[in-house]
């Protein structure tokens, strides 16, 4: 699943060791279509369109990444399906964080999408970046401080 | 930049437009690096180790998104740098997920990692999924509604 061989598997940068394991769009589509309660590989397959091979590599790198798991078929059958585990579960965030922006920046005004809403109300979903205290902040709020300077 | 041709150009899913455009792990650590100040081709190369060829074609391909601009250099040089566009910056939410869920689940307990701090308080910075009314809730309290539902 390394682009080249090249692995961040040892970076100290927390978001280049998680693209190394999930930074490729259909691994990021997948865990979409499992959080969203597609399990089976025939329905992974239809609506992703992607070729078997290519789905069959994909998802025995997320078992192996301990993202996903597979699990006997939820209406007793002998299939099988794949769930995410709590690591996994925990790629919502993630999700969210892609859906948001893709919501604001990739529809035209007034064009249809599919909409993310919670459980409860019914409403659309939000994510914010706050600082400590909970105040939403942006990209020129923050910086990075590297080990280096933290022996 | 479509994986074997497949494009979710016109997709209803905003998840799928946004991997369309960066579901990429060298773009996404080029978002980052460009998020952290780091702006010039050389630079880029020397961070990312990543060969001249994909660098120009991956920068080629933000810059055609509207994701990152050509500007000139900061210190008055001849040289041209790359600065993130208004919607360049708001991939800021995208990348801070990326990396509190590699700081949950890529390090073992007690190995250092840089980390992402306000500028005011020097503190963590936080992310977080509410629902409308800012309570945060997790994977299993939401769920999709798809266009079809919703004529």
């Amino acid at each position: 699943m390394h682009a080249r061989g090249v692995s961040h598997r040892r970076a100290e940068c927390p978001v280049a060791r998680t693209v190394d394991v999930i930074g490729d769009r259909w691994s990021l589509l997948i865990v979409r279509d499992v959080l969203d309660g597609i399990g089976r590989f025939s329905e992974l397959q239809r609506n992703l369109g992607l070729a078997k091979n290519i789905l069959t590599t994909r998802l025995r790198e997320l078992v192996a990444h301990g993202i996903l798991e597979v699990v006997p078929a939820a209406d007793g059958s002998a299939y099988h399906e794949y769930a995410l585990t709590p690591k996994g579960r925990e790629l919502f965030g993630v999700i969210v964080a892609l859906r948001q922006w893709g919501e604001a920046h990739m529809f035209d005004e007034g064009e249809p999408h599919s909409r993310l809403l919670d459980s409860e109300h019914q409403l659309p979903v939000r994510y914010q970046v706050t600082d400590a205290e909970g105040r939403p902040i942006t990209a020129g709020d923050a910086f990075v401080r590297k080990v280096r300077q933290h022996p």
